[in-house]
């Protein structure tokens, strides 16, 4: 690992995933424009960009200490422009009306406010091909590139993202017990930030020592992200989340405070942290950064 | 070609694409069960499935009378499954309120009108994924897996037919010319149908002579098919086609017999079909299904 420190280490990770997007996204100045300006719109110029991080992390992990090629860099890049699209979508998917009927995402109108329903369920499903033909453009190995949209398939499919939204949307006003609240949870937001650190490990040629590491690592930063969100739902305010507050308690959805309380919810939170970090022990130092990211995942105040 | 009639040879790719669709989507004994009845309640059950019956044709005349392995039928069947998923989430999601609130499709309630607009949209969500799924599933070298992904993404985009769906919401009332219904059509329709031909052709592996007859011939049945549509919706009624009749006039929405009548468009439609015929020659005998197929787009009553 270099001696950057991880914020700029995370700044740099934001600033480049900034970069590819803008530069894999159809541009404005061609038809039609309006779909282009709401895919943008959804995608730029906000985010924390976590599961980015997680795609360049978890590469850098894989690589064990050997010198990065310039065309794993580029398909590092890919990867983790094509989790931010999925991600972009799902978020512009679950604010509209039909969903959770959200006016405000990243301190902005939600894509469907700006522009119409109609236009944002398109951009919704246009980002989505978009982030599998990133990946089928990755400069590695055609095997491997299966192997990525394989794993991004099943994580934005049924059996994980769109399933996890399904079951949160039949839950309102239902109490989920806690091994329900983590199934859903799991597929929600789980399935995607695990497939964001696997498809680095993959891109990285990762061992099966290390993938299985990467594995057990996801899975529980995965939920401690999770908790982290209920968690700051109850305490931040709606300037600092830069989405609605409270939004979840008004909803009457079952959330981990609502289960286990707040501080049984920290609790968890420590607990996992502490098993994240266990998984990473295998990889040695390369690991550095995924680790500063899980305290950083679970420190987050938005 | 074998001696079966087109009428068999079709019947019995319907079959097949019904059966592999049947095998490929999550069953409903599985959790999200709502979401899973959606999406089979989306996909199963109907079609003409003419977009499975050219990946079907496209690899036989791209195989110039080779006998097919069973990896490459199977690779078929899985692209052929993976272009009906992509279509019937497009139709889901076309028919909600949001869009062209459609109650009726195929003979039956919509998907949002069965079960609920959230689920409805899920369900599509779902279903896209899972089409890349099955490409990368295919039985072939990985290089053709990864063409066969970037030929669907592209087409299943905003540069196809989320991309002509977003020129069509935009252009209702709105009096485009001949040329620009042509491009939104060949981005709406035009573009899955030639993906189909293509996806064919690479999983069959085609050589750049047939692959350009095919492209040349995918162009012109795409459009073709867009002209029979919209003749259809003159002069058929709701129940021959499973669909409102007369939704785009009443919907003030351009189509070709709006702008040429009813005279030019069955003429455009004789042209269509000579051009698609034409571009099938260099190919040879092998080549007969898609001709029949071209023949039954262009003279299809629903």
């Amino acid at each position: 690992m270099s001696s950057t420190s991880f914020s700029d280490w995370l700044q740099a990770r934001v600033e480049q995933t900034e970069t590819v997007l803008d530069q894999s996204l159809p541009p404005v100045s061609q038809e039609p424009a309006r779909l282009h300006e709401a895919m943008r719109y959804s995608v730029l110029g906000g985010g924390k960009r976590v599961r980015a991080a997680l795609v360049y992390a978890a590469g850098e992990a894989a690589l064990q200490g050997k010198p990065m090629a310039a065309a794993q860099l580029k398909a590092l890049e890919l990867a983790a422009a094509a989790v931010e699209l999925i991600h972009a979508y799902s978020l512009v998917h679950d604010d509209l009306p039909c969903m959770d009927d959200d006016k405000l995402r990243r301190g902005r109108p939600t894509t469907h406010v700006q522009f119409d329903e109609a236009c944002a369920m398109l951009a919704g499903d246009a980002l989505q091909p978009l982030a599998f033909e990133l990946l089928a453009q990755m400069p590695i190995a055609p095997a491997l590139i299966v192997q990525a949209i394989t794993q991004l398939a099943q994580a934005a499919g049924s059996a994980g993202m769109a399933g996890g939204q399904a079951i949160d949307c039949e839950s309102v006003g239902i109490a989920l017990d806690r091994d329900q609240l983590q199934e859903m949870h799991s597929m929600k937001t789980g399935a995607m930030l695990q497939a964001s650190v696997l498809l680095g490990g993959i891109v990285a040629g990762a061992s099966s020592t290390v993938r299985n590491g990467l594995e057990e690592y996801a899975q529980a930063v995965g939920l401690a992200f999770q908790v982290v969100d209920d968690i700051l739902d109850v305490t931040a305010d709606t300037a600092t989340l830069g989405k609605t507050a409270g939004k979840d308690a008004a909803d009457n959805k079952p959330t981990y405070v609502s289960i286990l309380g707040m501080d049984g919810s920290r609790e968890l939170l420590g607990a996992l942290n502490e098993q994240a970090q266990l998984a990473l022990r295998p990889l040695g130092p390369a690991a550095a950064r995924l680790m500063q990211l899980a305290d950083y995942i679970v420190g987050r105040n938005h």
